[in-house]
């Protein structure tokens, strides 16, 4: 973005065409469900009717009679795991409950949960056999909620679960706690102390799916030499290949993914699922085997982001500043340990500086499905406590909630409760720009009307990134690369590639290959793939620039020290100069092919911010909730491509606003969910959002050369305090339970009304 | 392979299981048949009945009138070429005259000449449609021999074909020579009057086929974006998107080439036939097009090696030193120039080391389908005239054959007589090798019955490739590389970057990805994969060698130069040690992916030699040759997978075979080819060739790391003149017609009795 003058960027801050565009809206991009092989079998998982369960027998020997199936497996068929943990990128991960998830041992946890699966000639003969497998079941009760989970007299989910109360890793007994988290700062009690206004308040949020409309799927070859290929929709593909490695214990380097397109991910399309029994049954068949799940065990069986119970106590003085700060969150793992209490504690109280501060957070196992990462995992929950809290307190202080943010905002060189100290960071420039925004400044008018504002965090990642690009001898460059693209990365990598070459986004074609055809490269998520995957677009450019000033020095005769690479092209003595292109036509004749490589591992980003404002009208007679305006102020470092990341920032917003208003899986007293499919899970339609207004707020993050910050998480953050903010000033109450569904804001308009009379 | 006690090497000269060895073996392999899309289209060509005609007129009308048929393309729909010369890989190509040979222009220049192409929904409905295009012809004389070809009064193919008698480019009116050549060196007249003995014979060759089994295929994807996705059986992914963008006019990064297995190539898949049809296909319906060549097509309109008439003049003096030889060499170019008269007359004299020659050479069009590359292009026919002459003299001179060739034979320093100056070559170590076997020691007895030996000789190339190897951390390598493997090259490169690094063969998995993937890559051919491809890998190798060391200095504290790669790990002060798998598990704690970039452009090869002897048993009642026993003693500088060598060199014998014995395009006098089949187009089986004997001298070339050679194509030289002389050990008479199928013998045999008589 030029910000005065002349341009700093010639590719930067525009807005090409994506690469992969025609192949989208032409239906020519291949999907997972795309893939046809020779002698290609299709599977059925069998997958649990009940919530709580031990597995006492199961018997397979009728369905596999069925003519027509060529192999069914159970969890016998996959490898013992023993207790490992496993560093798979984005977090250490049990083997054993990995496993479990996959294929159910000796209980299932949740209703959806895989028992067994069946590889038949159609889907038809795979359906009918699946029905032919006799389950023994043992019913056990299920628990369903966080906090009656930590009970002592809750069912327990895994025998190996032992967190006692302390924290410790092993109690005497099992437990559904997984862990404790504590981080500390300040004297916690010196600072309520010196507050004038200390609040307590409860919330709960509800379990909600990541929503990808594309369903998990995968496609396995054993191959008679033990080679294992793998066809799926995935966020990673080297942590797919090493999940799905591990999973069956054989070397990552007999695993080879191939990407294919990935109809929408937020998190959710991280772990596997059907790779190992898919992996499980060509093995056992010989034969490719393709599985794909439905809308119903994408809901059941994948996903969700936990239901939580937070309780905040915030003190902050009669002139709004914060003195201190206690959290209590306890996130649902579901069915086995690793929520993202992590993340939730780290960001509950990033968005401020203040000196006391306590966070206490417990992940608890429910009979529900194995919690998974959804955008900004944890820290939406978090920041719909922290910012409905602050909100509160504002209203009872008399302070604009702009300016309470503004005196409390975090800033470079803060130290964040669980230890990093900020660097470059932009809070403030994005309730700044809310502040000033024609939206806040303007009026709202009529009744049952309101507005709110609320912030959001989120750390955002590095972690390692390759790339690999190859100049043709026409002057256009041929990038791999190792990130699946969700969300234009292709384009936004394709774009800094060529800024630091000087040639255009067209020039350069991107493609997403296999784990075989380019260095390791971790997930898409955490909003690191811009960040990371940029920076390794930026060293293969350079290392092309290096290789271009030699072989420009060559044909120049003179010393390379001598030659500059600069404005899309070499420079040398006595104003000799040739572009890009000239260079790329002299490829042939100067030597061998120019390939360059480039990587990433050690820059981490500096997190990202965001400020919502939100107008909000509440209908008194249903309680249905209608967002009149919305507006994102987002601190986005540098916009490489600001279409790409308006959209995020939209995207982001509509998610929250489902996690706001209509959004959670509906469990019936025996732990089935009531609501599996897009009819009875509401999320937002284009009926139920206005189109979101952006602010890109560029500060750009010191650690990287464009100064990129990731921004794909933090918007879905702010969303559910904002609207419930912006609900509370129409009606008088602050919701503390998401979502704030008509029921809810009814019942909360009736009690706020007897409340009056 | 060890020479003496300890191995040079740990995995050179072993021979491992190739990688791609199951998938061929288990069916899984996919070639270019095995391509299935959305919407896939199959194509149809119509082609030429007649071998020489004028195009008056083409009606596509009715064809697109049938329902199912989607496009309709002949010539028109290729773009304007102009006269444009493109270099392409191997040589310098008249776009228009590619143009023309892939849909036929203004004329048709032989039968099966393609004309146009239907695309519809299956193949039966577009071959009945491509039998409803009219096509107007205007009927002219075919000329089916080069030397009546060379006639003034000879029917003409082309117009803008245009070399005098002189060699000049533009004569006043169109010939059917295109190209003259001559290399001179010595004074030729001084050193026939040296001569005691001067032999003058003349010889012909047939037109013969490379026979791959595979017939040519392409699959192409014209992207609403006006990219082009291009699948296919080729020699040279980054040659066959060249051709394609060049005759379609699109820019080469605009086309992507997804390398299908290839089922054999031998030089005859280089040249584009298909793509640009399908391409054209393709643009007009908007939909992918398959096109695949039935095998008369393969036979009629692909391929083959020219047909050749070769006059030799050899003068020799009476203790066996050669001192002149007049070589006149006239190629068939087919319908287009471009035989490979030039090989041919590199070749020719290229064993021996002998002062004064001269070799005359010209590129002769005929109505046959455009010659192309075949396994040693030019030097088996070469090899037949002067082997054989050689023979003769032998004979008369009663010097053993051997002898004579080790008293004349080529050595470095020794400058052959197109120009360039040896480097270290083998062909002694050839000759002594046979005549050290077993073989040409051991006496063959019984009736009928004639040995004979034969040497040849193949400049081999160097060109370019590019390779990108990542390191995973489980310590073994993904190597990607732009060479399509047509003879186990995946194994033989990834041998190489093994050796380097010090790890197995097994611990590197090798594959061929698309164009836009890897560095440009020359075409595989001319015997340069396994040179110059394993130099681009061992220079991978060393930079992830480099990588590594540097690694290993960080981890240790201490100066990189003080660390050293050896023996499969690095080394640094004070015994600190750690093996290559040991830092491929450090890799994610000592920074990012590692991944190695090697090319190779400058390297070029110092050739290959081989010596052959045959025994060869004649039935005297039906002319049929029976091959006894057949020894290959060939310099193969190193060779890497021994197994891969010796299958090189008895697949080459076979063909020479072939060649030899019955191999022949068989025209009518209008032009058609009347066995298009491999019922009647008779190639060598199993019952015709005994098991080939193989002889792997060793002479390295030290243009290459390793001492690789190129083992590819000379095998195919000798065979033709090796059986001749062995015939005529036999029957008493040397045979100077390719093939010696027994009606000539039959022939030989008949004048050989009336002269004794």
């Amino acid at each position: 973005m030029a910000t005065n003058g002349k341009p700093k960027y010639k590719v930067i801050g525009t807005r090409p065409i994506r690469h992969d565009g025609v192949d989208k809206v032409t239906g020519r991009a291949k999907y997972g469900a795309d893939i046809r092989l020779t002698g290609l079998l299709h599977g059925v998982v069998l997958r649990s009717p009940h919530a709580h369960a031990k597995i006492k027998k199961i018997d397979t020997s009728l369905a596999e009679a069925v003519p027509g199936v060529r192999a069914v497996v159970t969890s016998a068929d996959l490898p013992h795991q023993g207790d490992r943990m496993v560093e798979l990128g984005e977090g250490s991960v049990n083997m054993k409950h990995l496993s479990a998830n996959v294929l159910a041992h000796d209980k299932v946890l949740y209703k959806g949960h895989a028992v067994a699966a069946v590889a038949a000639d159609n889907v038809h003969i795979a359906e009918e056999a699946a029905k032919l497998i006799v389950v023994e079941y043992e019913l056990l009760p299920p628990v369903l909620d966080v906090l009656e989970a930590m009970r002592p007299d809750a069912p327990i989910l895994n025998d190996d679960v032992r967190t006692d109360a302390m924290g410790n890793a092993v109690a005497d007994k099992p437990t559904n706690i997984a862990r404790q988290i504590i981080f500390e700062k300040g004297d916690l009690q010196a600072g309520f102390k010196a507050a004038d206004v200390v609040l307590e308040r409860e919330f709960r949020t509800a379990t909600v799916h990541q929503g990808y409309i594309e369903p998990h799927n995968a496609t396995v070859l054993w191959n008679a030499n033990g080679k294992v290929t793998l066809w799926m929709s995935t966020q990673g593909i080297f942590t797919a290949r090493q999940q799905t490695a591990e999973l069956m214990r054989i070397p990552v380097s007999d695993v080879k993914v191939i990407p294919m397109e990935i109809g929408g991910g937020f998190g959710g399309k991280i772990s596997v699922y059907l790779p190992p029994v898919a992996a499980a049954l060509s093995r056992k068949s010989g034969r490719p085997v393709k599985l794909i799940m439905d809308r119903s065990h994408v809901f059941e069986a994948t996903g969700p982001t936990p239901a939580s119970y937070i309780k905040i106590k915030l003190g902050v003085t009669r002139d709004g500043k914060i003195t201190a700060g206690d959290a209590y969150l306890a996130y649902e793992a579901g069915a086995f340990p690793g929520s993202p209490i992590g993340p939730g504690c780290m960001c509950v109280f990033s968005c401020y500086d203040f000196p006391n501060a306590r966070v206490e957070g417990y992940d608890v196992c429910v009979n529900k499905p194995r919690s998974n990462a959804y955008r900004a995992p944890g820290s939406t929950n978090a920041a719909f406590a922290i910012e409905s809290v602050i909100d509160e307190i504002c209203g009872k202080l008399k302070i604009d909630a702009a300016d309470f943010r503004l005196l409390n905002a975090a800033k470079e060189g803060v130290r964040r409760v669980d230890g990093p100290v900020y660097s470059r960071i932009g809070m403030v420039e994005t309730v700044e720009a809310i502040k000033n925004s024609e939206h806040y400044q303007s009026p709202l008018t009529g009744p049952n009307r309101g507005r709110g504002i609320a912030s959001g965090y989120w750390f955002n990642i590095g972690l390692k990134s390759a790339v690999t690009a190859t100049v043709n001898n026409n002057g256009t460059v041929s990038l791999i690369e190792g990130s699946t693209d969700i969300g234009g990365s292709r384009t936004s990598i394709a774009m800094q590639l060529a800024e630091t070459l000087g040639i255009t986004a067209e020039e350069v074609s991107p493609a997403v290959v296999d784990t075989d055809s380019v260095g390791y490269t971790d997930v898409t998520g955490g909003s690191r793939v811009t960040f990371a995957t940029g920076i390794a677009a930026v060293e293969a450019a350079k290392d092309i620039q290096r290789q271009f000033v030699e072989r420009a020095a060559g044909l120049w005769g003179v010393d390379a020290s001598t030659v500059q690479y600069e404005d899309g092209g070499v420079s040398g003595p006595d104003g000799k100069r040739m572009t890009f292109q000239e260079m790329a036509e002299k490829i042939p004749e100067t030597g061998g092919p120019v390939v360059g490589n480039g990587t990433s591992s050690k820059a981490n980003q500096a997190g990202a911010f965001g400020t919502h404002c939100v107008d909000v009208e509440v209908d008194p007679d249903t309680g249905k909730v209608q967002i009149l305006r919305y507006t994102v102020a987002q601190d986005v470092g540098t916009a490489i491509h600001p279409s790409y990341v308006e959209g995020q920032m939209q995207g982001g917003v509509v998610q929250g606003i489902g996690w706001a208003l209509n959004e959670e899986y509906w469990y019936d007293d025996k732990g089935a969910m009531r609501n599996a499919t897009y009819l009875d899970y509401r999320i937002p339609t284009c009926y139920d959002v206005p189109m979101i207004e952006t602010i890109l707020v560029e500060v750009p993050d010191p650690q990287h050369p464009f100064g990129v910050r990731g921004v794909g998480e933090v918007p879905i953050c702010p969303p559910p305090a904002a609207i419930a903010n912006a609900i509370a000033a129409a009606i008088g109450v602050h919701l503390k339970q998401l979502p704030m569904s008509p029921p809810r804001v009814m019942e909360a308009i009736w009690e706020n009304t007897s409340k009056v009379k």
